[in-house]
């Protein structure tokens, strides 16, 4: 008879040995992963997966999202499920572990129930969410975002990547377009297992963090146009150069999020030069600043500033400024009853753990709208992530899914 | 009995109709041209440009760099050519006449001693020089580069634009890899026509730029590294963006050309962030400067200046900062007795004209070292070039190519 006690744990021989075939699918050129959404690879790994899932007995559903559902049934035909999962897609140069460590460690924690015959009164599923990443089509957290009805199904079939491919195209071209409707499910709650992405746990020597909070995220989308005209011919005191521009909103970005520490954070991760060309002036400049913020009323201050300065910034040059939201969501705060089963859990196993803010934005953050929902974080290296060299270790990953383990089987009770 | 009289000109008309004719291949998305360097469109103009040159009597050579010498015999077979020409290739948004005008000016010229039965003592080639841009393989005017001896073949043949491509694959896919011998050829003299790609004429009404010098330049491509880490977990003072290393290295090269003015320009054109994604802090910024003065003390102070504080600005932002030269050249200084032509042929034909330094490198710059050599300059609208709005009227190249007519009938010596 199976007991909620120290000694009930995942296997995490099995888990690692998972994250590292999953890997072999869409390898990096640097040791990471380039297993981008909707992609051949993207289609490969969610076969791979698939496979596991039913081989563990569970069936899959898959929405018109492309988002997999793997269910193991309850015992209960009335009770809502228990949802854990996280994204198999990746950044282009990223890593082994962002978002794969929740899919296959809510996998490893159905392995286990198999091996040791436990059942649940509620069902548990667990799900990829497709694109998390918003790398090749923004916005991040695109499907998680459209199941909570933030995003239109079919806005989010016409969003393209930087060749203008359609992602609901490419969604039915690698052959992963469901017919199940977007956002019907139910659940009785949703747990996330997650890299934490930044520095904090492995600097303190924690195993888990207890995710209480999510950094809010304002995506500003913008163009600054000057004119375009040759590098060696156009007079210092004429040039229009949107470069100028961008380099000052650089530099604006930083000064502002400065002023809203500790939490907050700024900065421009993509940038697109127009025409980029070594002996012409770019005549404009797109790019994205990611202001990100636990506090509300910061992250709105941070974005009212911005747009207020901006403009004066690029006038001053010569230059327009237009910009546009490509990403929002206010800052989320989790269950307290789906924290305290993972603070619980990991207090049982005997993990050291804290509590924590999300740097990052997560299909958990979307969830939490319409379910109860919590995350939990195992340290990663040096805080890196978005990077090929992102790493952790076996004991992190097997002490995360422990943690997911309890904290689900708390939720979708045990039969006796 | 022709004679170098000022009812000598060329037949506008034919020019205009021939760049328009030209300008059908490779048209961009604007209006003007995206005719890169080696690629099929670049193949067709070449086909077309030879069908024309063959109508008009003349016999094509071409060299192991695909450049292009289309010959009208003179009268002495031991004297040398005078050679004219530019380059058909365009930026990748790029104009209408930029480079074409050269080349087709030089036809014009040809079809014109056609039509009045005008023979010179010298042959007359006209040039179509490979890859003048420099915007797909870098560097800039690498034909003519290697023709005087500045590069060598096997390294032009290396040179690799953004997709992994070498120039020299590519250049013998499209078909225009010549036997050849690269510049064997001994010039009497070079004349180049060319748009000013700057705004002086237009501003100043002036018919004609005879150019006295040309602007030296200096590329160095810059590589900024910092750390990728992801946009939201990675706490400010943990960040190591290489997009301020950018911001703030923009403003710095903004500074330093500021000093030397009115003749020294710099910007960045070209830029590549890596890995370019909305949620990664920059961990790598490839770009490149270019600097340029007719005054060489000016651009070494500039090179200088740059090179010892762009590490220092670097350095102070937890950035490292590395560079190379991608493309230099000494200010040139026109030969005495070319410009003299050219001047002449002006006053003869009765056009206003001044004398002007070229903004923008050009073959002429690069043949300057091995034959005499000079430029004639025809405004262009609002000074804007490498834009594929870059525009021009029909009475500014009629009236280009009646200089260049008339300086090189002045050179090749008719024969009464």
């Amino acid at each position: 008879m199976a007991k909620l006690g120290d000694n009930l744990r995942t296997n995490g021989d099995r888990l690692w040995d998972s994250l590292m075939d999953m890997a072999k699918i869409g390898p990096g050129v640097a040791g990471g992963n380039n297993r981008q959404t909707v992609t051949d690879a993207d289609g490969e790994g969610r076969r791979l997966f698939q496979k596991w899932c039913e081989d563990a007995g569970m069936t899959m559903g898959v929405d018109q999202m492309g988002t997999m559902f793997a269910r193991r049934e309850g015992t209960d035909p009335d009770a809502l499920p228990v949802y854990v999962g996280s994204h198999l897609d990746t950044q282009p140069t990223g890593g082994k572990y962002d978002g794969v460590l929740g899919v296959l460690g809510g996998l490893e924690l159905v392995r286990t129930l198999n091996d040791l015959g436990i059942r649940t009164r509620h069902p548990i599923v667990v799900t990829n969410w497709t694109n998390e990443e918003g790398t090749r089509f923004a916005p991040a957290m695109l499907a998680s975002g459209v199941f909570i009805g933030e995003h239109d199904l079919d806005w989010a079939y016409e969003r393209t990547d930087a060749k203008g491919l359609k992602f609901g195209d490419e969604l039915e071209r690698i052959g992963w377009k469901g017919d199940e409707q977007v956002g019907q499910r139910k659940m009785k709650a949703f747990f996330e297992l997650h890299i934490e992405q930044g520095p904090i746990l492995e600097a303190e020597g924690k195993d888990i963090g207890v995710v209480t909070h999510g950094q809010g995220l304002r995506w500003i989308e913008c163009t600054i146009t000057g004119k375009e005209s040759h590098t060696g011919s156009t007079p210092m005191p004429m040039r229009k150069n949107a470069g100028r521009g961008l380099a000052q909103v650089t530099e604006l970005v930083h000064e502002i999020a400065m002023k809203y520490q500790p939490t907050a954070v700024g900065a421009i991760g993509h940038i697109d030069v127009y025409p980029n060309s070594r002996n012409v002036i770019p005549g404009k400049v797109v790019f994205t600043i990611d202001f990100r913020s636990p506090i509300l009323d910061s992250l709105q201050k941070m974005e009212a500033e911005l747009l207020e300065r901006a403009p004066q910034v690029c006038e001053a040059l010569g230059l327009t400024f237009a910009h546009k939201s490509s990403g929002q969501f206010d800052p989320p705060e989790f269950d307290k009853g789906c924290v305290a089963a993972v603070r619980n859990a990991a207090e049982r196993l005997g993990y050291s753990h804290r509590d924590i803010v999300s740097g990052a934005g997560h299909d958990a953050c979307w969830i939490n709208k319409v379910a109860p929902t919590a995350m939990v974080m195992c340290p990663c290296v040096d805080g890196l992530s978005h990077h090929e060299a992102e790493d952790i270790t076996k004991e992190w990953a097997a002490a995360g899914a422990d943690v997911l383990l309890h904290a689900v089987l708390e939720t979708a009770e045990i039969v006796e």
